[in-house]
């Protein structure tokens, strides 16, 4: 019997592949990888090194859809900046919330990450931030978003209907704790504070 | 041959090994769950109602160390209770960093963390946030949270020494890229912008 031919590989369909592992399971492994694109394990390493180039190209697929506006370095106000580019990143992340951890536990290299980051850093060093604080403003406004990306993920009811919640969490969840828009809203929210608060900073620090 | 003797279980054996499995595979099933513990899937049911309730028990385990401090309610400020519960929760999460996007994905059920959620509603309440501002609030304050759980646990280099790093973000990345306390210090930085936000935001509620 002749062997069957081996699928047509790139490193495209290897990521796609691996992105929806990781989607329904959390994770990939290179074996189980190549079992599901039906090729041989080495393969796979004709088109990719490894798990961590893999991992690499799953973060600049997360973020390719992430619109880098050509006006954003020369925006009227840095926090314009911040702001959409937060709201850009939280939408492409929360397509793909199991992907978060292994994101996080990689050294970031691609250049589209890069490209966001440059943006965020010229945006708070136009705020007035130091060198050190523009890395913990990045920190900060990445770590908020990567959270809310996984709220924006969470189920239609984040909070049980429990005796265990005293009053004022009982009257939060009365309020808004069923809303449809609820993780809208509290990223809205959430981004509005922490943005006056980076301006307080910004402004402290001058 | 007579068949061994099933392994004692418990609900603790049960999350104990479910977590191990978290923690390196980022996910775990019943079927692997019964093999890792040698003993019959069935057996498993005899102490946990399935997937579910594993993964509510893990939250538990996971919130567990967050100490609560009785005087929480009645401390001297608002703003000192969330900050304290953002310390422990942060610390506690970044144990199991694989484990927060299957704990977002799931109702919040287990009374360790309405412990902790009435203690955050009961402070912003105080702080003279409206009931929907305070759901708001506290997502705001566990998106932050989550995310620097990750961050956390991110490897030494977060972001690659590359020439793609434009000026502002190289500078960024010299002065604090690879210092040893660049997550803590990050987190510090902001939770303090957060509060500040926070505050401002109560202020011009009242």
């Amino acid at each position: 019997m002749p062997r069957p031919p081996q699928r047509l590989l790139s490193a495209q369909i290897i990521v796609d592949a691996a992105l929806k592992m990781v989607d329904t399971a959390g994770d990939f492994t290179m074996p189980g990888l190549a079992e599901r694109l039906n090729v041989r394990p080495s393969s796979l390493y004709n088109h990719v090194s490894g798990r961590a180039e893999i991992i690499e190209l799953m973060r600049a697929r997360a973020m390719a859809s992430i619109r880098l506006d050509e006006h954003d370095a020369a925006a009227d106000h840095w926090i314009d900046t911040v702001a959409s580019l937060a709201r850009e990143y939280r939408l492409s992340y929360s397509k793909h919330p199991r992907l978060i951890p292994l994101l996080t536990a990689h050294t970031v290299q691609t250049d589209v990450a890069f490209e966001m980051y440059n943006a965020l850093a010229t945006a708070f060093t136009a705020g007035g931030f130091s060198p050190a604080e523009v890395l913990h403003a990045i920190t900060a406004l990445d770590s908020f978003v990567l959270g809310s990306a996984l709220d924006l993920a969470a189920p239609q009811e984040v909070w049980a209907n429990t005796p265990r919640a005293n009053e004022p969490m009982r009257a939060a969840l009365a309020a808004a704790g069923t809303a449809p828009n609820r993780a809208d809203d509290a990223f809205d929210f959430g981004l509005r504070v922490l943005i006056a608060g980076l301006r307080a900073e910004a402004s402290s620090a001058r």
